[in-house]
């Protein structure tokens, strides 16, 4: 299971407060943090600066690897943010996300060819959001072929299912668990992965329903996920659901996060 | 989903002083707290009490019937316990359990198409332990076979795929999982049960490490499960399980469930 950090996203007050104030120790803790919990990639999102994105974007991804060893997810639906970040990045970042609407996708995919990263394919249409567990299955597939069309390898594809809230539509975690199984039957090699807040919109006991959607979503096949590393619930849940799976030899990764103190009941 | 009280079981030790000092009290407290907590049956076993297991079983079952106007499982291995339990029960109780072992099925048969009654067929064959989940379909399907030819309607057939501790073998998990599949696949109507506690033998968080095993079972398939209904955090579990599953219309059932305090994160 692949883990991408969320937390150092400006619409998060303190990291807010932190770009504004170029506070480098303060970013740099949140990064290291996420990093010793488990994180694959850190995210980065500076969207809330709106036409200082580009800016606050850039000193984000290089205060972040001024310190820590780790590929960032440089998160923004803004094609010049991601063209200068993904300069200024070291290695392969993974690039959050393209989707099928025409503007985007077609002021991205220079961006996402221009040099070896990992991309994130949000199961947006070109110009509806997606109802059903077809029309996300197909739009993730025309997103899967025209990417690998244009030479990105399929691993390096991570389709987005579009997770939306159950208290708008009960049918909406059969949408997105249906859509992750589809993908990850009709495209062996392809990840898929997603945010879990989302789902609980508007309902009590979130954290708890965002943990459960997680159980779900990785029996159906997810194999990445955005979350909050340092949160030792959902770490807990993954390590153990991955543990009953099967994929966990001598339930040794499990156990040795319990013995470290990074997962808690 | 169909919830079995677990708490009357003589192997808790106030469960034990209780029904030796035939302290009816505690036991309908402890009865109807799984009743208001949300139990479809109510489970009684006297186990502990050996060569008295019958009279024990029996007060329990008048006990419980005196004031809970629930079903009951009673659950034991011993035929005499349960053709005398049986007979003391008002309504169809559920028989817990019968298996393919010689001994234990012949002796068991006349006591379940005595009379209308649920009943669970436990995946343990003849001479040993089902290792794979092929060997678990195999013994369930011969089992409900049986049954079935004896007159026994299938949707009273609960199997049980017997949960084995991936801290012995990590593919313990996957084992059961696939045998609750396979079986509500092959045989439409018919349910699965299985207790939670097994699956984390030897291992640390326990609780987390079953809550997380009803998360998986149920999306395999599973229909009926022996847990502590009183347990908040199991039944926030089962009850945001089914509703990302879509089958609570309105997320009704999770926001009453936490509304009257039944459930927590």
């Amino acid at each position: 299971m692949i883990v991408v950090g969320e937390k150092i996203n400006t619409s998060r007050k303190s990291i807010e407060e932190a770009v504004e104030k170029r506070d480098a120790a303060f970013i740099l803790k949140v990064a290291r943090e996420q990093a010793e919990a488990g994180a694959n990639y850190i995210d980065v999102n500076a969207g809330t600066f709106l036409d200082r994105e580009v800016d606050c974007l850039c000193w984000l991804v290089e205060t972040v690897q001024s310190e820590v060893d780790l590929p960032l997810s440089l998160d923004s639906p803004n094609h010049r943010a991601l063209s200068e970040a993904i300069k200024c990045h070291k290695g392969e970042p993974m690039i959050n996300s393209i989707s099928l609407e025409e503007d985007r996708f077609q002021s991205l995919l220079p961006v996402v060819t221009s040099q070896p990263c990992s991309v994130v394919a949000l199961c947006m249409g070109k110009t509806a959001m997606p109802a059903t567990v077809e029309e996300r299955v197909e739009v993730g597939s025309e997103l899967i072929q025209k990417l690998t069309d244009h030479g990105m390898p399929l691993e390096k594809i991570y389709v987005d299912p579009l997770v939306q809230p159950v208290s708008v539509d009960t049918g909406m975690g059969m949408a997105a668990l249906g859509a992750i199984n589809g993908i990850m039957r009709e495209f062996p090699g392809v990840n898929t992965i997603c945010g879990l807040s989302n789902i609980s919109f508007g309902l009590p006991l979130r954290h708890l329903i965002n943990r459960n959607f997680l159980s779900l979503a990785i029996s159906y096949g997810l194999s990445a996920a955005i979350l909050d590393p340092t949160d030792k619930q959902i770490m807990a849940t993954l390590l153990s659901i991955e543990m009953l799976l099967g994929k966990d030899e001598y339930c040794g990764s499990f156990i040795d996060a319990y013995q470290s103190g990074r997962i808690t009941g």
